[in-house]
C-alpha cells in the first residue's frame, strides 16, 4: 500500500485543491539602488514621471485583461494601484527628495516607498498590511521601467509548475498563465490578502504564510501541495507520489461530481424541496456563493463594514454595499443581519465598556437599541437598498418580545420618514429574527406572529444552551450540536413557525454539518445557510435522503440520551438507508 | 400627615429592626502607654502573666454566660479569645520584649499587639480583619487589669439606649444588657464581623460601618435607627418621630405575626403541602434557618470552606462542618451542593486560568471532574458525615447526562472504598442535581431516572436562558424570572420529575420572590429554598393561596407574551382572590 509521508511545510490553506508539479521560484531579491547625485534634478524628475506613466499603462492593461478574465471586482485591485500612482503622499514625496537632494530617481523611489512599507507592515490590521504589498508591487514596476528591465512575465510560463515566492503581488497573480500554473506557495500572506482572494477566484490552489521554511524549496523540485490542508511535500519518494496522485485524482473527480449539482434544485429523494443558501461576510463572498450554486444569501454579516477602520461607515457606504449584494443576487433572497457587534468584537472608535462576560453582555441588537442613531443609519441604508433586490432584514440576539417590537417600531419609523422624503422603498421586505438565545427558542410561539421568518443561529444557541463558551478549550466538549436539547429547541422553533405559516432557516455551522443535515431535514428546516464551499455536498446529500424517513428518525432522535447516542443512531440510519 | 425626613447617616444593615432611643457613646479612645524602664524585668513579667490570667478568668465567665444565653456556637468566639491569650506569637513576644529591653508590661503589650492589629487590619480577607478586633478586645482587658482599671460594664446600662461605638468587641456585644439596649451603631465593621453576627443572634438591631459621620452623634441625642435599611436619624423633629413610631409599631406587629408561622407546616389554603427550606452559606446560618422555621436546608453552599484561606480545606475540616450542620438540623433534610467555584469565584491557591467568559467557563462540577482529587476529598467528607443526619448530595452546573453519570460513578467508588475501609456510610443518601443550565431543563426527562431530585437554580438558569450576565448593568433588564420561557423550563423540569416520581426544589432567589411564589406553587414545585429571612412571609403567603386555582393560573401564565404580562396577570389574580 502506498503511504503518504509526513509533510515538510505547513501554511495557511488560502485556496483549496491539490497540485503536483515542479517548483518555479520567483526571485524575491529586491533591487536596492545606490544613492547617486544627479546633475539635473529637473531631468531626473522627468525620468521618474515617465516611469510612473509607463507603470500606469502597464497596470491599465493588466486591469483590462483581469476584468475580462475575472470580472469587474477583481480588477478593482488595480484601480487601487492606479490611485497609488497618483497619490501625492508617495509620488510627490519622491519628487521632493529628487529635487531637494539632487539624488537619482531609483534611490528616491526606494527610500520613500520603503518607509511606507515598513510602517504598514507593522500594523495589526490585515487590510492595511496588504497595502504594503500593493506599494511593493507598483515600486517594482516603476523601478523596472527606470532601469529598462523587463519584469519576469508570469504569463510566459509554459511548463506545468507550482510558483514559490516570498509574496505574490496582485499583478503577479493576475498574470499567472493558468494553463501552466498548478498552484502557488508563499512565505508570507494571510487568507485575506489580495493574492489569496485572487487565487480563490482563479480557482488555483494556494498555500500562503508558510514561513522561512520555504527556503528549503529549490527551483525544479517536485512539489506536492495539498491546499485543502495547507501542507506541502518537497520531492516525495515514488510511493508517496503515487499515493498523492491517487488522492489528487479522487479530489478532482469529487470536485467534478459536485460541480454537477451547481444548477440543480435542492430536493430530497422523495421530492421535498428546501433552500440552500450561503453565509457571507464581505462583498467578495457573493461571487463565491453564486459559483457554488447558492439559492440565496441566508446570512449577510454586516460587521465587516464597521471593522478595521477608524470611524463608523456612512449610510451611503452601507447603501452601496447592500445594493451591490442585492443586485448581484438578481432577485434571489438576501437576508441581511443588522449589526452584531459588542463584547468580544470591539470597535475601537465606539469605546464600548469592557465586560466580565462579553458573550452575555451588550451585544448586537442590545447595543443597537442602546445606540439608536447607529441602528437607524443602518436601517435607512437597508431600506434605501431594498428596491434593488429581494431583501430580508434580520435582527440578532433577541431574548424577549419587547426587543423585537422595539426594533420593528424603529424600522417602521425610518421607513415612513424615507417614504415621506420621496425615497423608493420596497413594500415586500420580509422581517425576521435570529433564534440564538434559549429564551427565544423556548418562546418562539410568542414571536412567530410578529415576524416573517426565523433563522436559527446555532453557534450561539448551543453556547448558551450548554452554558459553555465554545472558544474556551476546557469546556468546548460541551459544544454539542446534535444533543437532544438542541434538537428539541430547533423543533420548538419550527413548530411555532409552522403554526403561523412562517419559514425557518438556520445560519450556524450546524446547517452545513453532514452529521446534522439529515436530522435538520427531518425536523422540517426550510432553509440551510452555510459557507459557500459546503453547499454542493449538502445538496448532493439531501438529494440522497428520504424526507419521510428522516421525519421519523428525527422524532426518535429527540428521545435519545445524548449527542453520542444521536450521532450513532443517525449514522446507522444513513448506512441502513444505503443498503436498503 | 407625618413625614420621614432625609436620614443623617447610612451604614450596613447588619441585624434588622427599628429602634428609637437615646444615644450612649462608648469611649473608644484607647489608652496608649508610655515607655518606661523597669528595674526588674522578672517582676514585670510576673505582673503581665497575672494580668493575662485575670483576663482569662473574665473571658471564661463571659463565655459561660454567653453559652447560657445564646448557645454553644456563639460562645465559641470567646474560646478564640482564650486561645489568643495562650498564643506564643503574641504572649511570648510581649514577654520577650519586657525581658529583652527591660520595659514596662503596658508598653510591651501595646507595641506587640499593635503590630498584629495593623497588619491584620490591612488584609482583604474579612475573617482575618475581624481578628484585629479580637486582639484589640483582649488587649484592652489585659491592659485594664495591668492598670487596675475596671472596664465599662455594658451589663450595667439601665435606661433604654442605642449604643454608639467605633467598633464593638465580641465581649462588649455579649455583655449588652438586653433589657436596656435597643440597638447599636458602629463606625467600622462589616456584615460578617463577629459583632454583627452576635447582633443577629441576639436579635438586636445593628447598623455597622457608618463611617466618620458617626461623630455627629452626641451622648443623649435621640436616635432613630432603621436597621432594615441601614439608616440613622439624629434628633428628628416631633412629626418625623411620630412617623417613626408608627413605622416601628407596624414593623414590630408584622414581626410578631410572622413569628406565629415558625412552627406551622407549609400548606396552601386548600391543603397542598410544600416544603420551605433555607439556603445557607456558612455554619452561622443554620441557627438562623431553624429560628425562621426552615423545614430543611435546600442549599448548603460549601464554597465558604474553600475561600479566604491559603490552602484547600482538608477532608477532616470539611467532615466536621458537614457533621455540624447535619446534627444541628436533627434529621431534617440537608441538601449539600458540591463545590461551585471557578471562573469568577477565584481560589488563589488553585491558580485557575483566566477565562474570557467565566460564567460560560470551567465552573463547579466541570472543574471538579477536571480536578478529581479535589472532588473526591469533598465526596469522602460528605459520605463520612452522612450518618449524622439526613444528607442529600447535589451536583451543580450539569449540562449533559455524561457529566451526571461520571459524578455518580466517582461518588460510588468513594463510597465503596470507605465501606471497605470500615467507615459507616448512610445507605439512604439522596443524589440530586441542580438545574441551572438550559440544556438540563430542556432534557430533564433524560436525567430524571438517574437522580432522586432536581433543584432549580434560577439565578444561573435565567442568566443563561436570556444570555444576559445579571451582574452586567447594561443587560440586567433581561433578568426576568417570570418570563414565560423561564416558567416553561420550570414546568418541563417538574413534569419530567413527576413522570419518574422524583421531587423538585428551587434554590434561586425566585423561590422566595412574592411575585413568583404563587406561580411556582401552581406549577407544582415541591420545595422552596430561600434566605432564612424570607421563609415566614412565604409560608404565610402560601397559607393564603389556593393550589387548585394557581394550577390553572400558572398554566395560563405560560401562554402570555412576556414577564410584564405575567406579572400583571398574577397580580390581578392575587387581588381577585382576596376579594372573592
Amino acid at each position: 500500500m502506498n503511504r503518504i509521508t509526513e509533510h515538510n511545510l505547513k501554511g495557511i490553506a488560502a485556496s483549496p485543491g491539490i497540485a503536483i508539479a515542479r517548483a518555479v521560484l520567483l526571485e524575491s531579491e529586491e533591487y536596492i539602488p545606490e544613492k547617486a547625485q544627479v546633475a539635473s534634478a529637473e531631468q531626473e524628475t522627468a525620468r521618474f514621471r515617465a516611469a510612473v506613466e509607463d507603470a500606469k499603462a502597464q497596470i491599465e492593461s493588466i486591469r483590462e485583461s483581469t476584468e475580462q478574465k475575472l470580472g469587474k471586482e477583481k480588477a478593482e485591485i488595480f484601480e487601487g494601484h492606479l490611485m497609488l500612482l497618483e497619490d501625492p503622499e508617495l509620488i510627490d514625496a519622491v519628487i521632493d527628495l529628487i529635487e531637494g537632494d539632487s539624488v537619482n530617481a531609483e534611490y528616491a523611489l526606494y527610500e520613500v516607498s520603503q518607509s511606507f512599507i515598513v510602517m504598514l507592515s507593522e500594523l495589526e490590521d490585515e487590510t492595511l498590511r496588504a497595502r504594503a504589498t500593493d506599494i511593493r508591487d507598483i515600486r517594482g514596476r516603476i523601478m523596472n521601467s527606470l532601469r529598462g528591465v523587463k519584469g519576469g512575465d508570469l504569463g510566459q510560463l509554459q511548463e506545468e509548475c507550482v510558483i514559490i515566492a516570498r509574496d505574490l503581488t496582485p499583478s503577479d497573480t493576475a498574470q499567472l498563465n493558468l494553463d501552466a500554473v498548478r498552484g502557488f506557495i508563499t512565505e508570507i500572506g494571510s487568507r485575506t490578502s489580495h493574492s489569496a482572494i485572487m487565487a480563490r477566484s482563479l480557482d488555483v490552489p494556494a498555500i500562503v504564510g508558510v514561513g522561512e521554511g520555504i527556503s528549503a524549496i529549490q527551483s525544479g523540485d517536485l512539489i506536492v501541495m495539498d491546499a485543502t490542508e495547507g501542507k506541502v511535500w518537497i520531492s516525495p519518494d515514488a510511493d508517496a507520489l503515487a499515493a498523492f496522485q491517487t488522492k489528487k485524482a479522487v479530489y478532482d473527480k469529487r470536485k467534478a461530481e459536485l460541480a454537477a449539482w451547481v444548477n440543480k434544485p435542492s430536493v430530497s429523494e422523495d421530492g421535498h424541496r428546501v433552500e440552500l443558501a450561503a453565509n457571507i461576510g464581505n462583498l467578495e463572498d457573493v461571487q463565491k456563493a453564486l459559483d457554488n450554486g447558492a439559492e440565496g444569501i441566508g446570512l449577510f454579516r454586516t460587521e465587516f463594514l464597521y471593522m478595521g477602520r477608524a470611524t463608523l461607515p456612512t449610510e451611503e457606504e452601507q447603501f452601496q454595499s447592500y445594493k451591490y449584494v442585492l443586485e448581484k443576487m438578481e432577485g434571489k433572497p438576501v437576508v441581511i443581519r443588522t449589526l452584531d457587534i459588542g463584547g468580544d468584537k470591539e470597535l475601537p472608535y465606539m469605546d464600548l465598556p469592557k465586560e466580565s462576560n462579553p458573550f452575555l453582555g451588550q451585544r448586537a441588537l442590545r447595543l443597537c437599541l442602546a445606540n439608536e442613531e447607529l441602528f437607524r443609519t443602518q436601517l435607512r441604508a437597508l431600506l434605501r437598498a431594498s428596491r434593488f433586490g429581494n431583501l430580508k432584514i434580520m435582527f440578532p440576539m433577541i431574548a424577549v418580545r419587547e426587543e423585537l417590537l422595539e426594533a420593528k417600531r424603529i424600522l417602521e419609523e425610518e421607513k415612513q420618514s424615507l417614504i415621506q422624503a420621496g425615497a423608493e422603498v420596497s413594500d415586500s421586505i420580509e422581517i425576521g429574527m435570529m433564534i440564538e438565545i434559549p429564551s427565544a427558542a423556548i418562546s418562539a410561539d410568542l414571536f412567530a406572529p410578529h415576524v416573517d421568518f426565523f433563522s436559527i443561529g446555532t453557534n450561539d444557541l448551543i453556547q448558551y444552551t450548554m452554558a459553555a463558551d465554545r472558544m474556551n478549550e476546557t469546556v468546548s466538549y460541551l459544544y454539542q450540536p446534535s444533543h437532544p436539547s438542541i434538537l428539541r429547541l430547533i423543533r420548538m422553533v419550527i413548530e411555532a413557525a409552522r403554526q403561523e405559516g412562517k419559514w425557518v432557516g438556520m445560519c450556524g455551522e450546524m446547517a452545513g454539518d453532514p452529521n446534522a443535515v439529515p436530522l435538520l431535514l427531518g425536523l422540517g428546516l426550510h432553509e440551510f445557510s452555510m459557507s459557500a464551499g459546503t453547499i454542493l455536498q449538502t445538496r448532493e446529500m439531501i438529494g440522497n435522503l428520504s424526507y419521510a424517513k428522516w421525519q421519523s428518525h428525527a422524532k426518535h432522535a429527540l428521545t435519545l440520551g445524548g449527542q453520542r447516542e444521536v450521532q450513532s443512531y443517525a449514522q446507522e440510519q444513513l448506512q441502513g438507508g444505503k443498503q436498503s
